[in-house]
């Protein structure tokens, strides 16, 4: 089985396992199979359904509790009422298209570029993470004429067709076409000497020379700027800079995605770039923008989007509505009136130390990283290799403890630690004591 | 110009204009250009800021009202409260993705397949129309291994990079790529003897011919099954089923877009393609879906999705969460409850009379053609020719009189009129009585 088609394949449901499950269960998944087909995709052995979800906590059918460390869309916490709220406001009032002056769309657009650094400042809205990754990639390919893109080697930047194409962890057989260079993660434990800036710029240099020597040219490399799917790799803060410096220098652009660490999930201001000093050329948002509103977006430099927009009318029917404008601004409004960064860093650093602990007495335990709530604790086997199997077996005892937690990494050896940002202290106790207990009785 | 440059500049704000706006509105529009940049697209060349929206009117900054005859995605009507009220019960409660099960998923894609005859029984939940036949087009692919697809000439199917391909209303000077062939939309006035159902599907045929010749191949024909951007041709019924059999004949699909004439638009039925008397293989949906909730969705059949899930994994974080599902099934209820695909056949039955008797009697009106509450009206000149200037004036003058209209077609002289479904007789009135008010004082 190749790396990805294990990450595919991680704790996910399969009707062809046969697992016996309970007749209530069964005819429920039965017919979301009947319905959604071979697009369904369900979390667990036993898929739990869900039916109300409040701050960190998630609630089965059954009354069982869940504290969530997995959803990292709900980011202020789940059905925070302020999101609600505004959205169950505006929607009462209005609901249109941008092409009508609004004046939601229009504050949103202002306090959302007010958090970004110059010359970052055009707002192109759009629905899904996806969308804005797939419009930063033309917008590169406009800037630079090239059509080379350059990503790590289990990214995931969204769904649509160009995105798949850069998106290495959805393709189960296939390679990726030609016009993508795929390089290692910025992973400590690869790079020569511990050097990850030079590790990663290095090979980001050879990706660029062979595109060029094919004849492709190079148009940006995309980076998650925590490389969520490939690990979570966070350290040494800074260490983009190399990276940004040779694409720059091949003529081609840095975009950051922000999907996975925007919004203050790293615990050092709202966006993950800021970990690193730089200034991306295209940066593009989605998942906790509006706490699981539907909405996303791209920021660029105007340069850069006017290029794009000589050749091609871009419009979003749903994108910068007032609706998806009001939930985005009352996101931003609770990361700041509840302190939700300072959180993150005071949180995360005590949740690392915790695992961190852990670590320290098991030799199953290989590494534990991240930048503020936004942990990978690698498994790995006697060997040092990495423990998928491991990570499986601790995401479905974690569940039976009542914890929702997920896997990342190459080879789905790594916990996704990613909880809502208002996770409290006590939340980082009970993971980190049930993680213990779990491991122990093994 | 172009006629697709005619298109994308169509009673579009142009700054480079240098319409004289009042102070305060040139302050508006300046904060949207420094914000939203060169992705900015604003209606008239006075930009109208709106407040609030209720039923089939809208209202503006200065509290005038306008009838709305533009807008398709609050469909049921602005800000109708069964939406916004579900929206606002479910927001509070529970929105997550579905890879955990929940009830108002499940109970939404049972509900929304009921609608559609077999074999079309898989529901795959996305956030736009873009995304849906995007999707839509690799289950396309998938299922033929071919690349080919045939479009008409001013579609329209949405902004991501793949689908921007079959969208030559999006192209300013660039052709469409190798793997897209366009042929003539299906008006009455181009095909010989006026068998519209003989030319499109020749026209479809010999473009098939044309791709597999080149050795690309034909994957699918994908249309809006009213052709609104192309100008809005509904007629004779049936007129589809002759291109269904040409694409199946080849060995391809037939994608019906259902974003713009689904959901009960066209008076007969929730569909579009019910009124060629057809099943697609693919069916997508978008605007109307959730009344402005983003929410979209592609049903096809099981065999054809899991062929495409074979090799690519697909998963839509927003797409089917809870909230959107509450959204879709209150859409559903208020269709069915108020009775909006009667209102739709038999207002737009009235509609289109009252404005065939005032083409009548002028010669500046070419035709007025459609289905339910989607009608087209063509303005031409002395020679007979499309007169966009017209069009134009019209939308214009409209707007000063408290209507809301837009254009369609190759030429962008043809009226779009697509009110929200609870569109009454009187609101019919209202607006043929100021059209012949508008034309009669030119």
């Amino acid at each position: 089985m190749s790396p990805t088609k294990q990450i595919l394949a991680l704790n996910r449901f399969e009707a062809s396992d046969g697992a016996a499950l309970a007749p209530e269960l069964a005819a429920r998944v039965a017919r979301r199979q009947a319905t959604f087909g071979a697009s369904s995709v369900l979390f667990y052995k036993e898929p739990i359904e869900m039916v109300r979800a409040e701050g960190v906590f998630m609630y089965d059918a059954h009354g069982k509790r869940y504290l969530d460390v997995y959803n990292n869309v709900p980011s202020v916490g789940h059905s925070h009422p302020a999101v609600a709220e505004a959205v169950a406001r505006q929607i009462a009032v209005l609901n249109i298209h941008t092409r009508y002056l609004t004046k939601p769309a229009e504050a949103y657009a202002e306090k959302l570029l007010s958090k970004f650094p110059a010359p970052l400042s055009n707002l192109t809205m759009t629905c899904t993470g996806s969308e804005s990754n797939d419009l930063a990639m033309r917008i590169a390919e406009a800037a630079t004429g090239k059509r080379g893109f350059v990503v790590t080697r289990a990214a995931y930047h969204g769904n649509t067709h160009h995105v798949t194409a850069i998106s290495p962890s959805s393709m189960k057989s296939k390679p990726v076409p030609d016009f993508v260079r795929v390089i290692p993660e910025p992973d400590p434990a690869l790079a020569p000497g511990g050097d990850v800036a030079a590790f990663f710029a290095g090979n980001l240099q050879a990706a660029i020379d062979d595109l060029e020597e094919k004849g492709i040219g190079f148009a940006a490399v995309i980076v998650d700027t925590i490389f969520s799917s490939d690990g979570i790799f966070a350290d040494p803060p800074g260490f983009l800079q190399a990276a940004v410096e040779v694409a720059h220098k091949a003529g081609g652009l840095f975009i950051a995605d922000e999907v996975q660490p925007g919004f203050g999930r790293t615990g050092g201001g709202l966006w993950g770039f800021s970990r690193h000093g730089i200034v991306p050329d295209i940066v593009t948002m989605g998942k906790p923008m509006g706490n699981g509103f539907p909405m996303a977006g791209v920021v660029t430099r105007p340069d850069l989007l006017s290029l794009f927009c000589e050749e091609t009318g871009y419009f979003n029917t749903f994108g910068g509505n007032p609706v998806a404008a009001a939930a985005g601004s009352a996101v931003l409004d609770v990361i700041e009136r509840e302190g939700l960064i300072d959180n993150a860093r005071d949180v995360g650093a005590y949740f690392k130390a915790g695992l961190s602990t852990i670590m320290g007495n098991r030799r199953d335990i290989g590494a534990v990283r991240g930048a503020g709530l936004f942990i990978g604790l690698d498994f790995i086997d006697a060997d040092g290799r990495p423990d998928q199997g491991l990570a499986t077996f601790v995401i479905n005892a974690m569940k039976e403890r009542g914890i929702l937690i997920g896997a990342a990494g190459l080879w789905g050896s790594t916990l996704k630690i990613r909880p809502p940002l208002c996770f409290a202290k006590d939340n980082a106790d009970f993971f980190v004591d049930t993680l213990r207990a779990i491991l122990a009785e093994r």
